[in-house]
């Protein structure tokens, strides 16, 4: 293991040999934490669900705190998807998403919304999210009401996984992210700078 | 109950007197359905995360098959939403998506989005939402990629959902939904009409 991988374990899940069941092992946990109170995680019940023993779950991350800590952790995701200037951030935003949805398989922000299906209400992955994503991008917004804007823009890049997710064999599968970009990017560059 | 009711139950569920627990049994419904394999859902399971009876959901909803049509049903829901002509559409869709947020504390599309967490391949909740929704929502748009822009407009919706959830006490949740709109609409309007 690198130490850019025991930094960041979970920002590039793909990257790791999918022989070791890493991959897996993380579809499980996001799946678990976001689903249920971290009360009644498991670790038994996250190796259950990727077909891997107790013991190379906690190998790989640890114990359930910080698998809990790198399933949870938006701050990679949110470091490359705002990694561009205020002028050009939309379409940088869009193409990023896009291009890390079909490289990994999976989507870098939207496992926050399946928390809200779980009755836990105090959520820390929402409070997580809170802070690496909407109030870091707030932060560099200027003009009016930044907040709300980034509130705003945290749902066109949320609705853009969810929408691709639903529709895995639909039209967007089938274009590139650059030509998605050209049709979602102008909603999301005009709530950045107007 | 009236005639109404009987067709559209799920259209407006706090329209119905709370002290009936049509909202609870709606709500833990909705949860069951969409986190899990219809194969594992029961009456029994769902009346449990409802605080009440087995019977009372029979009574209400029906058994299993129909109380699941009863949530998977998007139809009133894109027939509220889409209810306006195309030139005005998309603002149509952004005020009456957070006023029935505001008025019934659910949201009309977002049920949606959790059926991707759970691992049923075959996702009956799915296919009424591109066939209700996404499909619906192609056939009325004209120029070029309708079903692209379809499958963008219908992410535009849904992340605006996912947003005002995720940030139930934030800056969306102290403005009105003309103003939401003001901000968020022109980015789905531009989809609609380019």
């Amino acid at each position: 293991m690198t130490s850019r991988e025991a930094t960041v374990p979970a920002a590039d899940p793909a990257a790791d040999d999918p022989g070791t069941g890493r991959v897996a092992i993380l579809r499980a946990a996001r799946r678990a934490f976001t689903q249920r109170p971290y009360a009644e995680v498991t670790i038994r019940g996250i190796a259950a669900d990727a077909g891997v023993s107790p013991s190379l779950v906690v190998k790989h991350f640890g114990r359930k705190e910080e698998l809990f800590n790198t399933v949870a952790d938006f701050g990679p995701a949110a470091a490359e998807l705002f990694d561009a200037p205020l002028d050009e951030l939309g379409r940088h935003m869009v193409v990023t998403l896009v291009r890390r949805r079909r490289e990994t398989q999976s989507d870098p922000l939207l496992r926050v919304v399946f928390s809200l299906g779980n009755r836990d209400e105090r959520s820390l992955l929402r409070d997580r999210f809170h802070e690496q994503v909407t109030d870091s991008l707030a932060a560099r917004l200027t003009g009016p009401e930044p907040t709300l804007r980034a509130e705003l823009i945290a749902g066109h890049l949320l609705g853009l996984g969810a929408t691709l997710g639903l529709h895995r064999e639909g039209a967007g599968a089938k274009v590139s992210p650059e030509h998605i970009a050209d049709l979602y990017a102008p909603a999301v560059q005009h709530l950045i700078t107007g």
